[in-house]
């Protein structure tokens, strides 16, 4: 019930703020006997790197991780595996004239209130950097759900007003372009309307999504631990996510019943559906067609434009923040939404072999 | 983790199917000294009972709470409160036909394919009626907020098309309309749209919101236990919810920073916030100002128009639902969302008495 | 951590006061496709009630349990299973004495300063009657173990200063004595050394053991959720449950290591063990061997003869204990030992399936 | 339930091997406001540190911890504590022998089933190292009660067949002693008792006691989370322990009812109790008495004899241990016990602060 913990039978637990002497996690309950190196850690780290590209912030951070227990020989061992990054570019310095307002959009008010006090610099806790241990526990959540054929990837799928066209969708372009877009067209009208709204010192959000490919029927709970409100929870713990949706999302509110049920079908030998409204989850368990998840995101609050706000003092004051911000958060989020769906999947994955008495029996029947 | 509880400290455990012999809950961590009679967990649940309006089920359940524990000489002690509906009304005769195929949109299918079987009468342990513990448990988290000057309370936004005009929103005609909106002319319009719906054998979708007011600052978490990731999950894992917002929700990906940010300012000598797109909610914690929550759901599966599926023996197959069921979900899915917030909140209040030292060490001391 | 949950994956959630109307329990995560009905139940409770023999008390409960919930057909649906037991035989006038004091080696005083006030009747939520649905839980989790080959069993092995003799020891005795102990000799010296005690108006501790037998090798975690922590907080929470040892216990703190070392050896091919002080776990681990646990209880704090004690209104008194208890608590406890025992081993055997990753992937491999 | 964190509210995350790079524990829901600093923690990890006195190992490691995360201003801020302990003085190629077979008394065995391998580097994660992240959170966990007058405190009371003369009970020789014995007389025989067992290539086991002061009424709750049964879990946990006992423990089971209540009297206008038979817990809640907690210790496994076991390769053979390996575990373990007991009262005392609704509706109201 701690804060920082997540998952059951795999479960992370991250730590850090961002200008403290590093960030990290433990990751619980991997099961023994998965190869891993910190380069599939890292991968998956470099692409919440800041630094990048013209839409993200100049601050450059190696976030270099180091595995410091729980892998040997080269595999896990069923022990908790710890991995640190190390805080290298931040300069507390900046940060004196932050301490003493609250930004808007931020948590600074509602930290100070809560625990009578901040680590202010660069957001504490609250940063963007919280998802360090995030990205380190998904990486090693995907690569198991990968040796089991199950492939888990997000993307962008809109910035402000610019949306993907899922007819030009090519998945390579989702690692090699700066808006983590799928679509070269749309990618290349995102950048010019970020360049806009960052030449007018505002920001801008977006819609990312995840898809998950391969799932056995039957992860998930038919009534708290379902498997979208899990994923809900998941994504919604991500900070600047204000929805969450799966499947049809939102538009199931304007359709009819015969619109929105999948009609199932035998596809030769196994039950299909000719839609997938439902975004692969039925009663709360995954039900064999793809997982699709959607994340809707609130535009950076770090603008730079003056903005009113009040202080510690309780005075009325108008501010206008400095440094270095990213006008989008989305690009580098998805990586995060990958994580975080890949952790609550394969959590659901290892409970499910519990679910029947005859499997369980067969099990151990050696 | 088993899937049939929610909460830490204040916890609900939830059981029974639709057709079993009972439902009911066990609601722990309730603390001492609440008074408490059957009249108030009665008043909740008499708003999700089937056959009250022409858009509800003519199944007609009594749906009587008895409480068995945890109240003694009017008040709570401090020990679990289990509580209990007897089912009265079920004709398992009817279900017979269900037994042997798929219907679509519903959870038969992979009900059979994680646990081998299911119990198919009225939808078993996936019916609407599994909420009769949530709403139980629901009913007294409210009274203790309650008493706490604390208010929660859900209502329908839209039935398909319709939406409520917030400026006609009267908050006594939640409880007094068959749609649970606030405003006449939009149920007026909505019972039109539902019972056209109805005669073409159909369903339709809707939204439904709730909001918290009086709430202290602080409540939630940084990370993972932010109260909106909570209350995603909490509100997610209602059956048929596809889609969770807060505060401005899907719209703050189309918004600049300077629209979504929220400008504190001095009330006199509260801060406060001038706009509140952020739904009550900075960082993960209660920011003081009304939380809002949305929930987006989808149309009743149960159609009476004809459908393509599959059957237990894998074959193609067009079905026609029979029976009783309502053309719409919404209206007595409120009371559940309403619940489902009371609770999650609740459990953040709780917990955020240990947050500071010094508030710790002032509670100890006599 | 609401405290009337045991159990992570299989999960108990117990409910009711000693003179509420019902005492009961809700199962979480039993497995789907078990053979259950009320029988198996009743035959667990039946060992724990009262007034069976010269040394329990006369008063008559019927304790019949009844399921409402979670089974189908027979069979276990993997959806929750409620049982109550309602209460029937309680005089609620008795108590209105009780209510004013506290009485020494009981719950009165700290629950009153816990919650404020207290259910006084028959001892509320403290009372052995408490235990019902731990008993009810526990004959489901034994059910499932024995469908695998391992075999959960408690009994007395010692009353006052009465022990049993090992090379005396008849299993089918443990049912059939009023002692449940397993050696007639023993039985015969506690029953004439239980009625002095009685005849002293005073009340006598004894000593349970429970052995596991049939374990796989494996069960249990490394740290802190060793078999032999759960087994110790499953046991120790059996209200006066004073001390808990497994294998060996308390003697190993005067032995050497060259005696309490348990040499390996090839028995045909498997690995087995010369001796068993280690009580069949290594490392927090089951290690194949026999799993033995013992407890420690203290005596029936009810006694008939005066004691000091002060009452509510902080004054120092003498009183008298009327009613009906025991002389002992060991006989009817030790099926709540094996109860709560059979449920940690099944919890840990259930965990125990995610921890490599070659078995998961054959698991799903299909 | 992932097995390497302890508490709910006040949760330790521990994880490291005894050979890999580091070892170390995340801290989490330590409420902020703390004045804290590694010197806090160093003083404890240097009470468990090897290579002390002539019974310890001659090992030397330094164990110093960084503090990487949760402290600001030399306060604590409400998020987890990352705290580390880099490994200097390990050498692993004195392993390679081990890895082929399964120590008696170890958790080799088991390991290698459970898992498939094992990291053999010194025990890997069963090593007594990993008790450094326990001892880390306890260091946290005792300054928070030290700060509200609750006191915590271990010491041996018995090492082999010499026990200590609680008359000679000082206090500071705990700390002062390389026995932990708080008394002179039985330390300078324990050591005589050690040495001769050591030239005897074995080793002895050991009592050790925890004892707190000052604890408010009430702690713990009725059922599970009996405060009992969490330290009975708690001081289970500890590697090596083989039984626990709370206040007079096995000795109840020999006692009458007359004997082991403890009288209630006014000791002015303070409630206490004429004995403390029952260890300060009655009902599974603190009863404002000390509270008293007593472990059994095996002795160290690794004995300089020739043992029998068998091999990876599941053959008979003979071994002999080398290396460095303590004669007892019982002084280095007393810091650890009373960090889990710490840890375990911190944790209840947090979860009490919700128990009463008046309390509850007084913290909120300003």
């Amino acid at each position: 019930m701690a804060g920082s913990s997540f998952g059951n039978i795999f479960r992370i637990t991250t730590w850090g703020e961002s200008h403290g002497k590093a960030l990290g996690v433990v990751v619980d309950g991997v099961p023994a006997g998965l190869t891993l190196s910190e380069a599939d850690i890292q991968a998956f780290l470099d692409r919440r790197k800041p630094g990048q590209t013209s839409i993200s912030t100049p601050r450059v951070e190696a976030d270099q991780v180091e595995i410091l227990s729980g892998v040997f020989e080269g595999r896990t061992t069923g022990t908790p595996i710890s991995m640190v990054v190390r805080n290298t570019s931040q300069k507390s310095g900046d940060y004196s004239e932050i301490a003493s307002y609250y930004r808007p959009g931020h948590a600074d008010y509602t930290f100070d209130e809560k625990y009578g006090f901040r680590d202010y610099r660069g957001g504490g806790r609250s940063s963007g950097r919280e998802t360090i241990g995030r990205v380190a526990g998904g990486a090693i959540a995907s690569k198991i759900l990968k040796s089991m054929g199950i492939d888990v990837f997000a993307y962008t799928t809109a910035i402000g007003e610019i949306a993907i066209d899922y007819d030009k969708f090519e998945r390579d372009n989702i690692l090699a372009l700066p808006t983590a877009m799928p679509d070269t067209d749309a990618n290349a009208k995102a950048m010019e309307y970020l360049q806009t709204a960052r030449a007018n010192c505002d920001s801008v959000g977006g819609i990312m999504e995840c898809k998950v490919t391969g799932l056995p029927v039957g992860l998930g709970d038919t009534v708290f631990e379902k498997l979208d409100a899990n994923l809900a929870k998941a994504i919604m713990s991500i900070g600047a996510v204000k929805a969450v949706e799966i499947g049809d999302g939102v538009k199931v509110a304007s359709q009819y019943g015969s619109e929105n049920n999948d009609a199932f079908y035998m596809d030769n030998d196994i039950i299909s559906k000719r839609t997938n409204h439902a975004g692969g989850i039925l009663g709360g368990m995954s039900d064999g067609d793809d997982v699709i998840i959607r994340a809707y995101v609130k535009p950076t609050p770090s603008i730079f434009s003056p903005q009113q706000t009040v202080n510690r003092a309780h005075e009325d004051i108008e501010i206008q923040i400095k440094g270095r911000h990213d006008p989008i958060i989305v690009p580098r989020a998805v990586v995060v939404m990958e994580s975080m769906t890949a952790i609550t999947i394969l959590d659901a994955l290892l409970l499910n072999m519990t679910a029947r008495l005859d499997k369980i029996q067969e099990f151990y029947k050696k």
